[in-house]
């Protein structure tokens, strides 16, 4: 095998035009063989392989510094740059992440899982060296997904006008994105494509940029040839370069949307290894579809992730018209639904709590600001969503829910899902986002659900007792029910069970009326304690003698962690929340102070959290 | 005068060709005097008064649907539709807003002050027309300078790929930015420009689009034959026209920059009425001039607005290469920064709060998850900032202040905040942001001015007294001496004074420490109170019998607001604060509860404001 004469770039010189060859097979056929095991990203990774060799082959890292956008295609690239152990040896496979990490290598310049931020990156880090009158060759890497987000647009506008040294931008053609490529530009790449780069239509030089087009982007020889020639190029230029998404394995070239991601699979067959389960993304999208049969004017939005719905193309079918895609593109999808809600139109958008982040603005100014009557389902807003440090969901309640005129559900169960989703498509009074639960699906069984959520902040008390109050939010509403029982048994307490409904206010009257015979009222959420919901409660009863716990999690970026185990460290159990609760009734009793380290677990860890896995307990 | 029949736009078509022209020209001269009178927005609106006569002649509104970019550009726009007494009559100047403003007109479709976002709106418009197949013609009017931003890219990109039906982008190239243009695109439309629109290198056709192109963007009668030949049309197109910024004022011609937007001035010579006055903002730019020029690799970023440094074009050219304008792009500058920050570079975005907004996700994912140790200055984050809604600086603590990693420093004087900078370039642990303070310039005095801050979140005690404790944030720390002496005065306390100098979390420790006596803590923040600074300290206290106070405003919407009054209507008055004080250590002595109306008051309004001028208290 080559591959195991590799333990850096360098040892590629070493290797004949037709080694490397069999090297790109070799690493193709590891790609797939731990894929198969562990699952990930398949075919962006497939597609690039010879482009990876190619790069490095040509350029000398880390001096040349190559920036990966989203970074899901850097698995040949850790292969190749010391890391090769986690792709060959099951028992290592756990010991690289899905993305360029600088804590694996110097070879990495950041951890980046958004899209089209690799030219703004790979700017910065041009002019840092130009400040400096360095040298070496700064590289980004973009696929023609990610070319369709704004930032790529800023990126390319910025470097085409303003750069005016060693700059070399990748475009990765596979002529997909996570599913079929939806906008204009698209349409010029292809032209771009079939005219072997010679179409006049050319987004590139049309912001100012110097062009090359490589027909053959999986033809390791063609690409050196091509990059060969721009090394050290005095002013910015973009490579073209055309490849095959899934290229090597049969099942993904022939669906390269469903092999975008897959999970674990049989490497022979392609088969799943476990039958994708119905989740509540399912739920969501099943709602959807009913909603739309029933209104040919709902009309659900997505920016590039079908998945937020589940919507598989079978499921895209059926929504017809009545869905858009408007690409990698998540403030086009916002705004754009603003303005339909404001012409009377039904959106109803669906994205994750990660990638939500790119739309903080248009949410406050397009949204909330004009009072547009949009829909949002906010999907992986949970612990028990994405667990990589780039695809976090446990900001958003302390992203959105401090924004004025926006009322963010949390809903409990399927049932209360479907009907908050019809109650928010039918009102007009304003923007109403809906966090969709994660986790095991629960329904509401006895619990009567709420069809009419227009009194805005109202909680729910579905067990009404004494003593303490637990304000249980969303999919940690379950949480809520086991810790209401352990009180219960271990305490004797009877307490009073709330379903807030709402994560973006409080209900004062309720709060104000617990003050009668609670003494301690417990918020658990399923989000950083930071500016979330738990704090608004906190404040509410700043000025009381009401003993208030707040639950939810630490201030931190957490990498590939075991849900259960991230729940624990931050207290997020039955046993240490009633051992917490028993504590603050006798403190409460007696008038007692906190310490900074009690308080600090009981509040959760409010100051900056940089390392993963920072334990916020003391 | 022509302007006094026009009562709406159906008025127009009475005109001759002449008398549109004279209209135009009356038009300009109630503009350049109402703005000499109040300030404004000059150079836009002069420049788009013919095409506005042009849009209002030949398509109907309110079906056609026209929607402004920032609408900075719709005073002629507001005069047409039925609201000239606003710019005509004094004592009317103040009954319409700088912006589009649904409640004002049904000709207003959308409230807008950020750039960029028009195509996202107006393809909204569009799509629900479609959905329930109707008609009428969608129109979005776009400056050159907006273009840079990457939804403007995105919104183009869907439209041409994807809206299959009558949409009409008009955009109003005078050459211009705010300042000059910056990027590569602004060569192509020059090029396109100088070619009568046949420059091959078309941004526009490259992302899909139809295309056409009005050399006299100044003549109305050209204007209408251009609009009716895209009238109904069938599918998108961009009609680019070219216009002339500050058309017709002689100072705003030669100084276009300057006159983008003006101060109230003498209508006969252009002088400014008051000499400007040296703000914060000007303190900012002269430390980051003294930065860089005691070391040349400190590099400025700015997003188009200059202002932000009161960088001046004197000022720039001081700067030199060492400051980098990106164009109305915040999401590259942000990113940029982390770019070269870590590839050891040091720089220095300035930023206005409101703009911030839209580089959410890059602060997360790009800077702070990255841990890039970048300064960032954010400008105009307080109640003396811009007060019109669309350009609010009472989020940014809600927004970053919760992202790990990230230390947000506040500084109280020109002293601290030249140290913070000073700090923050010299450092390498992680990101910095500094909220810049706005209203009177304020100096340390004796107060000793701390030079290292790399201990995170340790807050000063700036005078140790008991029984209640100050915690006042940046330029509130003034008002929290004015309470300290309030207290002294009619209760006889002789309070702690703190400067928490970190708005982005809490001191533990000596939180912790005040309990041993001290019964009430007061925050003060110069921000919304959901998610901010002092619902952090009153979670902290949530398990303790401290009476925790916390000032700020209510998460809303303001408009066109007078400061004091809105100061008032949320408690943050001396005499009012000291009386809830009383009152607080009053009822903790008995331990009395709160009753929803008072906590409403007293920790401000957490549930979720829509209306204008809301008054949060009962």
């Amino acid at each position: 095998m080559y591959l195991e004469t590799i333990d850096g770039p360098h040892d590629l010189l070493a290797l004949s035009s037709e080694q490397r060859v069999a090297l790109a097979s070799e690493i193709r056929r590891a790609l797939i063989h731990k894929l198969s095991r562990r699952g990930g990203h398949v075919g962006p990774n497939l597609g690039f392989v010879e482009a990876t060799i190619a790069l490095h082959c040509v350029f000398q890292g880390p001096e040349d510094k190559i920036v990966f956008d989203v970074s899901h295609q850097s698995y040949t690239h850790k292969m190749l740059t010391g890391r090769k152990a986690a792709f060959l040896d099951e028992s290592k496979y756990g010991d690289v992440s899905g993305y360029t990490e600088p804590t694996e290598s110097d070879y990495d310049l950041f951890r980046t899982g958004h899209t089209s931020t690799s030219i703004s990156l790979a700017s910065g880090l041009a002019k840092a060296r130009d400040m400096r009158h360095g040298g070496g060759n700064i590289i980004a890497v973009i696929g023609d997904g990610a070319l369709s987000g704004g930032q790529a647009m800023e990126g390319l506008d910025y470097v085409g006008g303003e750069l005016d040294s060693n700059m070399i931008i990748v475009v990765n053609d596979n002529g997909m994105s996570i599913a079929e490529n939806h906008g204009g530009l698209y349409r010029s790449l292809a032209r771009l494509r079939e005219s072997n780069g010679t179409s006049p239509a050319n987004p590139f030089t049309a912001l100012g940029l110097d062009y090359r087009y490589v027909e053959k982007g999986n033809d390791i020889d063609a690409l050196i040839e091509a990059f060969e020639s721009v090394k050290d190029i005095d002013h910015p230029v973009v490579v073209h370069i055309h490849t095959r998404k899934g290229k090597g394995y049969g099942p993904a070239e022939r669906d390269q949307e469903g092999w975008h991601w897959h999970a674990a699979f049989d490497e022979k067959t392609g088969e799943a290894l476990r039958p994708s389960r119905c989740t509540y993304l399912t739920e969501t999208g099943d709602q959807l579809l009913r909603m739309m049969r029933r209104d040919p004017e709902v009309t659900g939005i997505i920016a590039a992730t079908p998945t937020v719905f589940d919507f598989t193309p079978d499921r895209r079918a059926q929504a017809g018209r009545q869905l858009v895609d408007v690409g990698i593109a998540e403030e086009q999808a916002v705004s754009m639904a603003s303005g339909m809600a404001k012409a009377g139109g039904k959106p109803v958008v669906g994205m994750y709590s990660s990638f939500l982040e790119r739309t903080y603005d248009q949410m406050m100014q397009d949204v909330c600001m004009n009072g547009s009557p949009a829909t949002f389902c906010i999907g992986n807003a949970s612990i028990w969503g994405w667990n990589d440090v780039t695809h976090l969901g446990l900001f958003d309640i302390a992203m959105i829910g401090n924004i004025p005129g926006l009322t963010y559900l949390a809903p409990t169960t399927v049932e209360e899902l479907d009907a908050m989703m019809d109650w928010a498509v039918a009102q007009t009074a304003g923007p109403v986002a809906i966090r969709i639960p994660a986790g095991e699906i629960r329904h509401s069984g006895n619990r009567p659900v709420r069809t009419d959520y227009s009194q805005t902040n109202r909680f729910e008390v579905t067990h009404q007792g004494s003593g303490v109050a637990v304000i249980a939010a969303g999919d940690f509403y379950h949480l809520g029910e086991q810790v209401a029982e352990q009180l219960q048994r271990t305490l004797g307490v009877d307490s009073t069970l709330i379903n807030p409904l709402f994560v973006s206010g409080i209900d004062s009257q309720l709060l104000a009326s617990l003050q009668r015979d609670h003494q301690v009222v417990v918020t658990l959420e399923d989000g950083i304690l930071s500016g979330g919901f738990g704090q608004k409660v906190a404040a509410f009863y700043g000025n009381a003698p009401m003993r208030v716990l707040t639950y939810g999690f630490a201030k931190e970026f957490i990498d590939r962690f075991d849900p259960a185990e991230v729940m624990r460290r931050n207290g997020l159990e039955p046993v240490a929340i009633v051992r917490d609760v028993a504590r603050a009734l006798h403190d409460g009793d007696g008038a007692q102070g906190v310490d900074a380290q009690h308080t600090q677990r009981a509040v959760g860890n409010a100051s900056n959290g940089v390392a993963s896995h920072t334990v916020a307990a003391a």
